[in-house]
């Protein structure tokens, strides 16, 4: 499938204003694949896909964690978070991919996990940087993205669990675990530098 | 055992200025006791002891969560958090307090946990509260407590969270628990209002 398929597949199940988003977040998956050394192939079919579950009925995909997903902890944190594991059921059921990398990048791109890969972080950051992206602590992740995939991440990671507390709602605990071990990596290799 | 008792016992153990935090903790203690209706006894033996192994040697307390507590996380976040559980165990071993409910307060004074019970609230909450405090933040805890023990302790943990976070620190995952047991507990109650 090239580029000009899978985007003409994903404009059908999103918003102008959520297909222009998924452009930014192509665009900035390529950018930091090439950055980076990610598969830039994967991450622009990964960044195409990513929200392709954006829209679908909250019904719908929490039938799809119970009966289709091993992971239901999802269901407990907010419908917010359905899209991306459901996302990553459907484009490989309905579009046919099922590359494991591509289809992880799409399941991971909200919550992210501990030992994401180079391609989930890729597309995780991309989500979060993406040029339409505007709110508050987003330069920074920006700045800190031209140098350090971590690091941004860390930074995207401190950003979104503050923001979510603010707001009183519940936060993913793999979220935090996300954050705690990247930190402990970082510190690793503080330590062996 | 009595207030005096126990004082002369914990003072032993303590800087001057950490003494003195725990004469705030205990008093802020008996406070919010009789505030939210828990048992103003223990909170106040809870308070006196809570800081009980601050500064024990490390490598003791370590040795501790190996061979004598069954949860061993600990380990992973921090020495930080290592007084809270192994004080637990110094108190009973060495002071002779074997009151579950009191032990448990100095358990999870640091980190909280989800369910926790009334009186471990009240210590949790005055360690962050008492007088000698004046980080960042602390001030609307203190004026949430006036009215919610747990709005108050939401906001606390939000605050704990984001400092640890700023600082690049880990966060132990029990504490996010914490929050979002706290905040799951609070929108169904709203909701059956």
């Amino acid at each position: 499938m090239n580029r000009e398929q899978a985007l003409a597949i994903v404009k059908l199940h999103l918003t102008d204003h959520r297909y222009i988003h998924t452009l930014g977040v192509v665009e900035t998956s390529i950018e930091l694949a090439n950055r980076f050394g990610a598969n830039q192939e994967k991450a622009e079919i990964a960044a195409i896909f990513h929200d392709y579950a954006k829209f679908r009925d909250k019904e719908e995909m929490k039938k799809v964690v119970q009966e289709k997903l091993v992971d239901k902890s999802f269901l407990d944190y907010g419908d917010e978070l359905l899209h991306a594991p459901c996302g990553a059921y459907f484009v490989k059921d309905e579009v046919g991919i099922d590359d494991k990398e591509i289809l992880d990048a799409i399941y991971y791109h909200t919550t992210g996990r501990p030992e994401m890969t180079l391609l989930e972080k890729v597309v995780f950051l991309a989500d979060y940087i993406e040029p339409g992206r505007k709110f508050k602590g987003v330069d920074d992740v920006r700045e800190l993205a031209k140098v350090s995939l971590d690091d941004a991440i860390i930074q995207a990671l401190e950003n979104t669990i503050g923001f979510l507390m603010k707001r009183r709602q519940r936060v993913y605990p793999d979220t935090l675990a996300t954050y705690n071990h990247l930190i402990k990596q970082k510190r690793r290799s503080d330590v062996s530098e």
